[in-house]
């Protein structure tokens, strides 16, 4: 029984110069949303499962009606013509306390490490008291160059972090500090949104999104997203969630979620 | 002094199939309250009784006046001409943490395989704003063909779980999400009621009973337990309980716990 | 650095058929003051001081204006001609939480043990709305036998605990609940006072001495318990106490604590 | 992934009879204030940087607008015709929990005991309802004689703390209270201030770095201390600040910090 357990399935990818992109629960859900979006919408297939001790001590009802503990996933992605791959970190709940989140964080770069990962990209919000009806985008990081490089691709950037921007909590933040120690670059993408961390920051989320298409030549398509955002907004978007509301938003990237079924190569 | 302390009473039983059901104090004590009849209905006798410095560091008054440490018990039934016996969890507290909870599930699923049941159902509530008058009952579980089998014997069963119920949590939920893992199909019975956890949901109690009473054939009398509901809900039932009322719910089933006096075979 | 530390001081004393008797800090104070009284009146030495990182992360202010870490000791009174010498349990605080309390109480219980200690007292309060005049004191424990033997003591006896009194929750329960485990008998004597842990409950403090004073033929002298307690009440007694004030009471002991000057004899 | 890591920089320091001092965040942040005012005024170098899985799960943005883990740092002073040199324990958190403080508190002696420090200060606030005009300094520590060296400093002397100061919590009052098991002599210097730990208590700050300077014979510059003070009063003092504002203060000692650029001489 150890705390932390990780699940590999299927064949290991061959991956080229992935990117590492993190999208968890957070203020606004932009995190998650924007990564829940971009799992669909490539198409990205599972590689690995977390569970653990330190996840909330529950289970969700999954699209099925049957219970699912809750997890972290990490998602690929391998383009044919692109100079970088991606690797996608996915779920439903944050490490429960302060030592699991540093703990799970590194647990995390051993993965990035494994695949050779150079860059990696956390996403989230940052809180106001409403939502914006154009919400700018933060962006910071531990590294100058790879800072610059990003800002390139934010048409709404707000350069006024210090001193205005709160510590950066949970996974997106711990991931950003701990990178530099195993020798990754790393940035944080942060749009505003409104401060509660039920809520659904649509506008915020396809603001990140806008930056990561732009950044990582992605050619998302936004009439897709922008038929989903309108789907999830109409029944779930004007009012703060409950933890069922929030689990359905992953029911979108629910079909291609089953197609990593092949064998397990790491026990 | 191991965390997690467990002691076998009485010598091993051969069970035939077993049933693992579990009833612990959770939202309007639904699990507890339909463990404690059914353990007394049926004389179920204990063979077992964690104690942990994961439980509630406390003593409760016993219907002696003496104390007792807060455990949680397992008991056993065996029937004479029947394909499956029972296996019982039942007891006055929950783990005190996220951590505990899964350490403890593991520890209950270990007594579960040494038996080799094949089959769990654990009770609770779901919380509704009110008692409804006529409580609906959902099920789930980690297989789709013991969800189904279970679903049969359900009379008001509403079926409208994903996006609608929140995540399950403590041992109800844990056990459900982890029984996969060690290769048991599991279901969750879970009653409408008010939402509350020292609240007595004794409507959605019966409605649990009904389920497990026709599933298992277990030909429960209603009439006694009838009798004893109104008892216990002209004392306790219709107000919000203080730990000590929840206590004396146990007091039910006191006869028959005296009862499991052999020697240990376990240290 | 290990979380759990005991300096012994002085020589150990040979007790005869010692009683462990337990005040630490709790609902009233009822506990505390009762002990702290009993060292001031009885002249009992120090014999033992835990400190722990279970304990809280701070430091009090004493007498002389220094600092001193949280410590929970243990004296010991040897009489002459008596058939029952005694230990006792003091201290400013109580462990952090659930698994510390347990961890302690299984340390006091190998010091118990280490003695030869054949039954321990815990003292407490049970908090009522407002502070009774005429306070009750309840008695329970892990065995009929001592229970009935300390009744006996008792005139204001309340035996109407069960289905009443709630959990007793720290080290004054768990003592209680593990001593059968480790073949100690075990009672508690719980006054009815103010449910405010930052409150003086001095009128069942009283009650409690009385009690100790005829079952252990203990000789206090309750005149000049009379006149402390009128200090203390007069300084501080009627108002909820700050934690500075709290650590004032233990001034009365302050003289006798000093004494125990000789070398270690265990590390 | 040790709980605690501590990264030692540039060459080990040669000091002469060092006192080490601390000031961390917390009441008023006078610790805090008094300790980033004698960095920069003294130019005092980096030695070590803590990071821990036990500070919070976070991080900073700071004034390149890049991220930061949460640290405490060492920092010394090398003075030449001074009998002693410096050892300064500086940051922007506390360790998370009870436990934690304890495990740091006993590195940072490791620390203290490696460069044979005889003389510990702890640097904090007194909570008063409002910042007072005035505001006096207690004094407390874990030895007479050293205490009565400090007061002889102290201007605004409070004499009366027994009963009336409640207990020193976090770093600063575990620090004293574990020096002495050390054999380390502590004093803490303890200024009224407003009792909000997100509130910055200038005029105590002032107090206290008056009591160093003259103790210590820091020659340290008032009119560069009132003037800086000045600055950050007018921009973040009328109000109790955010965890973003809180950071800035830290500005004031930026480019001295990125002096200390050496190799590591413990990995």
């Amino acid at each position: 029984m150890p705390k932390w357990n990780v699940e590999f399935t299927g064949k290991r990818p061959a991956l080229k110069n992935p990117v590492f992109i993190e999208g968890l629960p957070g203020i606004g859900n932009v995190g998650k949303l924007a990564m829940d979006f971009l799992i669909e919408e490539i198409n990205a297939k599972k590689i690995a499962e977390f569970t653990s001790y330190s996840f909330p001590h529950s289970v969700f009802i999954n699209e099925d009606n049957l219970v699912e503990l809750p997890t972290i996933e990490v998602y690929y992605k391998k383009f044919k013509n692109k100079k970088k791959d991606l690797l996608l970190l996915a779920g439903d709940v944050q490490p429960i306390d302060e030592q699991s989140c540093y703990e799970f964080s590194h647990k995390v770069l051993d993965i990035a490490k494994d695949f050779n990962c150079k860059e990696i990209v956390t996403l989230g919000g940052i809180a106001m008291k409403t939502e914006p009806k154009n919400p700018c985008v933060f962006c910071t990081g531990d590294s100058k160059e790879l800072n610059n490089a990003y800002k390139k691709s934010i048409k709404n950037l707000n350069n006024n972090l210090y001193g205005i921007v709160g510590p950066i909590i949970g996974v997106s933040g711990v991931l950003l500090g701990l990178a530099g120690k195993r020798d990754i670059k790393a940035v944080s993408l942060l749009a505003e949104t409104y401060g509660h961390p039920m809520y659904l920051g649509i506008k915020g989320t396809k603001e990140i999104l806008k930056i990561l298409n732009k950044q990582l030549n992605l050619k998302l398509n936004f009439k897709t997203i922008d038929k989903e955002i309108e789907t999830i907004d109409s029944e779930l978007g004007h009012k703060t969630l409950s933890a069922a509301d929030l689990q359905r938003t992953k029911a979108l990237r629910k079909t291609k979620r089953k197609s990593c079924d092949d064998i397990n190569y790491i026990g």
